[in-house]
């Protein structure tokens, strides 16, 4: 189940199924609030933050960094338009896949829908670990699992960001990380 | 998508692939903390709650009701222990099918593998959702929320539970509801 994002990113590059490779400056959005998400993105280089605003107030939910795959998931599952935005942290590369060719694609073969059962299997696994960090009532305690299951996470994406996901401030998560 | 578990369910029947059906008393648990979950319940009558215990503190992640299919579904995925509980919160009845039959089951035909795909998509899209409630700052809003998407909820769980699931006292729900 590890390696099921990588591998399933070989296939659809031997199958030569990548509709388009984007660059894209810093800042820069991939899907905007309020719109449907009808691709896939795989990060080859670079760092994104997926999030929504409520009431002028950003939460990010995700990350994404070099080997991730992103996209704003429960637009791309449930063809609704979703709050949640996709923007790149900074310069960033991507391919991209549509939903429509990737559907075509899955349905081929067995192995094929396995392996996007077992991505599916991994992104719903992450979602639980998250709602359980979210309950924690402790900022130590949500930094310190996200700490043990996400080290890369403090490699790869700017701390004001993290301490956003971690709900706590700038502040805080340099305390924390100090102490 | 909307019905797929449904359908799981009525096709795991006509291959005759449940191992058992269980009738539990009220505050019995189906899955305790630190243990794998090895099995799939789906819920033909009675109502459940997921939860985890941290600092001697229940934290609701997940109910099920007639319909439902539920599981440590993060152990259940992994093959490792999980610090989530399912405990019943009146007499119910459950159909029992063991992850081992399961996967072997699914494998067997495309459209199979590609109904449980459904389902996880299904499970993901509500982390998500609950991912953006719990992010949610005003209780009126997290009440608001699963209102709107989980009516049923109210009817099925005693509201101290959903107060619980809604990061808010039992009194707030309360005052929240009456006004």
């Amino acid at each position: 189940m590890e390696n099921a994002i990588q591998r399933l990113k070989d296939i659809i590059t031997t199958a030569n199924l990548w509709e388009q490779e984007l660059v894209l400056k810093r800042d820069t959005y991939i899907k905007d609030a309020n719109t449907i998400d009808t691709h896939l993105y795989f990060l080859e280089e670079g760092s994104v933050r997926v999030y929504f605003t409520e009431d002028a107030k950003e939460h990010i939910v995700y990350f994404g960094y070099k080997g991730s795959l992103v996209s704003a998931i429960d637009s791309f599952l449930t063809d609704t338009t979703s709050k949640l935005c996709i923007k790149t942290i900074k310069k960033t590369t991507v391919k991209v896949i549509s939903k429509k060719q990737f559907l075509a694609f899955i349905q081929k073969e067995k192995e094929i829908v396995t392996l996007w059962q077992h991505v599916l299997s991994q992104l719903l696994v992450m979602q639980i670990d998250r709602e359980k960090t979210l309950l924690l009532d402790a900022p130590t305690s949500r930094y310190q699992h996200v700490l043990d299951t996400h080290p890369m996470l403090f490699q790869k994406i700017p701390h004001r960001y993290i301490a956003s996901y971690l709900r706590m401030t700038p502040e805080t998560l340099s305390r924390i990380q100090k102490s």
